[in-house]
């Protein structure tokens, strides 16, 4: 549908691995000193360094986590990178290294993967990143990729997801919901496409939606703004399940309850409109919508001053004790309690 | 074939990703004090190194990379962990972190992942490795494993591929070409259970090969042996894609030719009969047949009498001026040029 149709084509065959390797990491640019070794040993090499190290890697499955037909490739590759950066800002460190290891099936032509390789490599270079290694092999059906992200903090910076106090207010980044909201207009383009091949998509009214669905944006801003403000987060977590099952993975490590006010979760008015339209609540679409990426923490309340008047930061609710429970204060000022619901879930049961 | 059928089955779907994750991790033992924080935040945390790290990465696919129906899980699960060892081993280094991505289509019972994880582990325990993270997905079809490792090794200990000089010894550990030929006696087992669902496999006389195939062991202890042996290579690469190709590798980075003796390649007695027995000619078996997760190095000419009286060692060749060429020395004295071939080419061409 929005898959550009007129590229020619290279079958992969004619190159072999090594060549194709060499072919698509040629452009690779190398930011940081301390990557001593990129592609092309047997291990990347790292400087040693005085910082505490961060490792996370992620899997995305074609038909799982992203369907062909509507995500470009370019794009495909930026995400996947953003996907594994945020869960090194959600420790409270810089990004440093990446290594990317895809497989495809013999139905892409090389010209696929130079785009999902220019979209990995605009991501390394727009968040300073190194691609330093991975693996390129075919697959008996689709794409797959698999990233490893390696970044560094110092030890005292770290934030884990288990320091959480009571009374610490609970403070999320942007806004939520748009990239759950972008994903049910992609779909529902794709069914009229289906119905009728001639149809143009219509996605201009849902542009911030469909944006953050496609192209997410890692918040090592937020990293830096924290900094700035001299404010350490008692417990931080990035938001790709969505925000009740990031709050409850808080609450549960850190052994503490949460009040969450409704009426405080922000919503851009894109959201909203296209929550209207689709009959769906809103609430619903931020709590387990999903794929946000963007930051929920915590803080002492003796930071509250440091952060209040900052566009970028929203203060949601509080932590309590444990024995309280983990909360939902609805508009009507009801407490109810909050549970994590997934995107199949969410199909299923709750709009 | 080789496969347990008996085993009762519980649904993936039962337990949610998290539970999942929480079930197959549960066993998993710390080795190293320098993993500050394994499995259960957004990023594992590793304590900063006085020694440089050393990053690899590889992704197996069933159907690509391994066939169920002869591979039992446990032996997969402890090899996926072996081929990222080995690079590790490559560079000189020691392994000391891995992460472990998986997805599964839902035809795998979650003690099918049981079992991936015990080789896993098993692999973990016996090479003091620890499991810090990973992602657990499902699949659209079949089973696929990717794989990371982080080790760490001196500056000056690290040896890269770039490093052979003219004069130079080619040295190679353990012997080669079993792993090819366990696969190609396990697809012969395997087409006969095809056709009699009742035959037993024959494998008492290829257990040697059959084990080079499934269950591979790292050369970790070489690393330890030069060490002990105060040798360092000038150069080092493990053996997966076969001997040649390694070769190759070695003479493009280190811009050097050489000469590969054909009847120094070290063979198990057991590689020799089956050869004949399959009708194929062992030095093309060593050459291309690859898995064979053996080391090959460069040492000095006057590094020479410290490994000579190893029985792990085989001098097969020198490192020669790049304008000489790549080339290996038949039994008949006759120089021919050596060719980077895969198995894929040697099953179609040359044998």
């Amino acid at each position: 549908m929005l898959e550009n149709k007129d590229q020619s084509r290279t079958s992969l065959s004619e190159l072999g691995e090594f060549k194709l390797i060499e072919h698509l990491t040629k452009q690779v640019k190398i930011h940081h000193d301390s990557t001593v070794k990129g592609i092309g040993d047997d291990c990347a090499v790292i400087e040693k360094s005085k910082k505490q190290t961060l490792v996370t890697t992620d899997l995305l499955i074609e038909g799982v986590h992203f369907d062909m037909s509507y995500t470009p490739l370019k794009h495909l590759g930026y995400k996947a990178v953003m996907v594994n950066l945020s869960d090194v800002y959600a420790m409270n460190g810089t990004a440093k290294q990446i290594t990317v290891s895809i497989a495809v099936s013999n139905r892409f032509p090389l010209e696929a993967l130079e785009e999902l390789y220019a979209g990995i490599q605009l991501a390394c270079n727009a968040y300073q990143v190194d691609l330093i290694g991975g693996d390129t092999t075919s697959s008996t059906k689709g794409m797959l990729i698999s990233i490893t992200a390696i970044g560094e903090a110092n030890k005292e910076d770290i934030v884990y997801r288990n320091g959480a106090q009571p009374n610490d207010l609970l403070v999320v980044t942007g806004d939520l919901g748009g990239a759950y909201l972008g994903l049910q207009v992609l779909e529902r383009e794709k069914q009229v496409f289906e119905v009728n091949p001639n149809a143009q998509p219509e996605l201009e009214n849902y542009s911030y939606l469909v944006e953050r669905q496609l192209k997410p944006e890692a918040r090592k801003d937020i990293v830096k703004l924290l900094k700035d403000l001299e404010v350490k987060p008692t417990a931080m977590i990035d938001i790709s399940d969505g925000l009740s099952s990031e709050i409850l993975h808080i609450c549960k490590q850190s052994e503490v309850g949460c009040n969450l006010y409704e009426d405080k979760i922000p919503l851009d008015q894109q959201v909203i409109s296209t929550c209207e339209e689709f009959n769906l609540d809103s609430t619903m679409v931020a709590l387990s919508g999903g794929e946000d990426y963007e930051l929920l923490f915590t803080i002492s309340q003796e930071d509250f001053p440091k952060i209040k008047a900052n566009p970028n930061l929203t203060v949601i609710g509080h932590i309590t004790e444990a024995s309280e429970g983990k909360n939902l204060v609805t508009r009507a000022n009801q407490k109810i309690e909050l549970v994590a619901q997934g995107w199949n879930a969410m199909n299923k049961d709750n709009l």
